[in-house]
């Protein structure tokens, strides 16, 4: 049985997630081109095609943390973007069995990458004060399967402690992290990695000057740009607009 | 006992790095600016730091994917950037366990990245025509504790098979990859991804007119770029210059 | 008397033009948030606050070619943009006396930024197939007072012949530029410049093929980027969307 | 008689600038690939080809300002690049009769351009506390015919006054720039522009700052990129590597 599908309309390439738990009770699903059954749904091979009612043909599609991200996540935050995650995980050198910090939540977008990068036997402690965002959090990881490999706390860790430690690598998402990074150098692993994500040249500055009087080597502030064109080959070219900016990524490695 | 470290130069950040099994003879190492014993580097701990028989200060500092990537790696190859790795692991929705195609190996860059991905039960199958780059990334593999995930195939797909199938991902870096897509065609599981890397506009147009013609579906062209900043807080700018082109990326889904 | 202005709204920077010469009868003009007297807009000093019967303030400011192809252009046709135009200019060397030759005209955005330079003893010829087009452009220069410098052509340059010669510039932005190349040869002084704008690589491939059997050289072909920041000083950080693509710049000069 | 030449070699399209008043007691010139009559560059019509002795062909080619700038320039500064410049041009909204400031001069780069856009009848006021990059701009200026439109002056406006008044549009290239806001905003007429050029973000942060404080309004801060392509058709790619940071720039419109 699938759980999670993304419809991708043929000719248009539109695409629309849909959680199939919540359909339990009912035989079609409704696309803004018409119904679809369940049983079809069901029964097609991912990557196959299925009709509604009134014959638009759409793909029945697997999701990808990168579609969910992008289609299917529940928010109220603004999250991070698939360019950033991608960089950041491999800048963190995560990998199966690693024990990565998180602060904070937000809906759990980086924490779900982050989790299906330590899976089967690490695992992601992630920490979020605003209760209603957790809560969103772990309905999207249960949604995609990851909350097995996720520990969310409830705290604000600018007036609590982390009490894990031993930390393989740390994310900072947050409105001052600065505030944070004493606490991240007590918790993280000597040689190991931290990553932080700010929206603006001001908090750059600040996380600088903090970096600088902790115990952080190898600090690189970095933008990353992601360009998408068009996709008729004969007449091959950019899409017209861009995302030209979600967030400056601050990395720095613990020194011992 | 270290094998892999990188010395990261206090007051510059310059980075080398050094393998130390090629050590295993003498006592010490030489940086341009003097000499550090062994005992030095296997005493202190991960990002702590040694000084050369000159008084120059180094962090040893464990070795990333991308450190070796951009630093430590033998190659007679142009490799994959990190910067583009981190986007087609996650669009290509790689986890532990799964089972990926790639042609060609190249200096087996992208290799290490997905094998840390799909460690520790999944495993690489990746395929190469020249027997010289073969060698060249299996010393890489080995050296980053990454061959066991992957299998090294000398083979010219153009003019051979492959005996594999039931793939979970592919991904082609070869100079007239739309000559290999209907085999991946075959191999590649419904639902599953396909990643391309190719540096001209006209290798693109060729394989989206091929894509066209084939079982694929939700394709997509894109171009990553990575912007650094200098870290001085009381002077934040991006560097002068940045790497402008390192390929065009292009996805698609194996329907059914 | 005014004739052109920006209203630019105090708070919000939203920019709003008025031809002032279309409410001769009238003595005031409406905004979404009421209306301004004319007689406070004629007797202001340019950049001095205005405001509407609601009390809503705004700057009246002077209308810059830039700011009239933003926010005033009467236009049917993709415009250039002025990041684009600042570069034509100077890669065309125009300097004021020049003779200029364009083909299409479209909506005239990029012939005002040419008569602009080349005025007062300079001129454009520009030349458009499609009648509307022309009749659009020809009001456009004339609110801007540039039709002075300009003539504007009738003409299918596929099919028909280009009568003058001896031009300083030469700028093409038609749907298959290659066709004109060899016309532009033919009228453009030796060692002056020849520039072309397209969307899509498949024209640029096309007109690099062309170049290479005519008599240019030095032929170089760029994009430009523009990236705007949010201005508020405390949170200094680049807007969230940017135009990422508007069309690649060919030059080339002609040879002798 | 040709003065300025940049001489394009044939095949590699490498530019070499020449001024050549500096041989007027030679009858040829040097190139790396052999020498040149000078005869033959006189003879030759723009856009021609000369020889070597050793037979290696270049075009002869005139040297607008972009060239000047890019391939003949003396300088000890950094200089704004064309990129920047064009767009500075038309953001200044610049006509031939318009009466310019700036400060500082340094090699006169900028000033140049902006002579070109307000000869015949403008000028440019340009300051410089630094004699030495004085005589270098003047030199410069010179060169390019561009000194009767430019009054060159050495003045350190931080702590002189600036005696003319009533100017069209004026640029600060300088290290504080904020220090000279004020002085700009008593000289520059109302409705006109400020351009402002600076490398590091914390520089923006003050000028914004300062701004606020002023009677200035529809401030904004820009980056603009530009992006090169290889020219073989077969292989249409962009370049490897880019500048990737000039300077932010800054523009304001003086209020009444």
């Amino acid at each position: 049985m699938k759980k999670n599908i993304l419809l991708v309309e043929i000719g248009t390439n539109k695409k629309t997630y849909f959680y199939l738990e919540n359909f339990k009770d009912r035989n079609f699903i409704s696309t803004n081109k018409g119904n679809i059954l369940l049983k079809d749904i069901h029964e097609v091979e991912w990557g196959g095609i299925v009709e509604t009612h009134k014959g638009f043909k759409y793909r029945v599609s697997p999701v990808s943390i990168v579609d969910f991200v992008l289609y299917g996540i529940e928010r109220e935050t603004q999250i991070i973007y698939p360019k950033d995650a991608g960089y950041i995980l491999i800048k963190l050198n995560l990998k199966s069995g690693d024990k990565v910090f998180e602060c904070g939540t937000g809906s759990g977008a980086l924490t779900m990458f982050m989790a299906n990068c330590v899976k089967e036997k690490g695992v992601v402690f992630t920490y979020e004060k605003r209760e209603r965002f957790l809560k969103i959090a772990e309905r999207n990881l249960k949604k995609m399967d990851l909350i097995d490999y996720v520990r969310l706390n409830l705290k604000d860790l600018e007036n609590e402690d982390i009490e894990e430690k031993e930390f393989d690598a740390a994310f900072l998402d947050t409105r001052e992290p600065w505030k944070l990074i004493g606490k991240v150098e007590e918790i993280l692993k000597s040689g190991k990695n931290l990553g932080i994500l700010v929206p603006t040249v001001n908090q750059v500055v600040n996380i600088l000057k903090e970096l600088e009087n902790r115990n952080f080597y190898d600090i690189s502030v970095k933008e990353i740009f992601l360009r998408d064109y068009k996709t008729v080959y004969e007449r091959l070219r950019p899409e017209d607009r861009m995302v030209a900016h979600t967030g400056y990524l601050i990395f720095a490695t613990k020194g011992s």
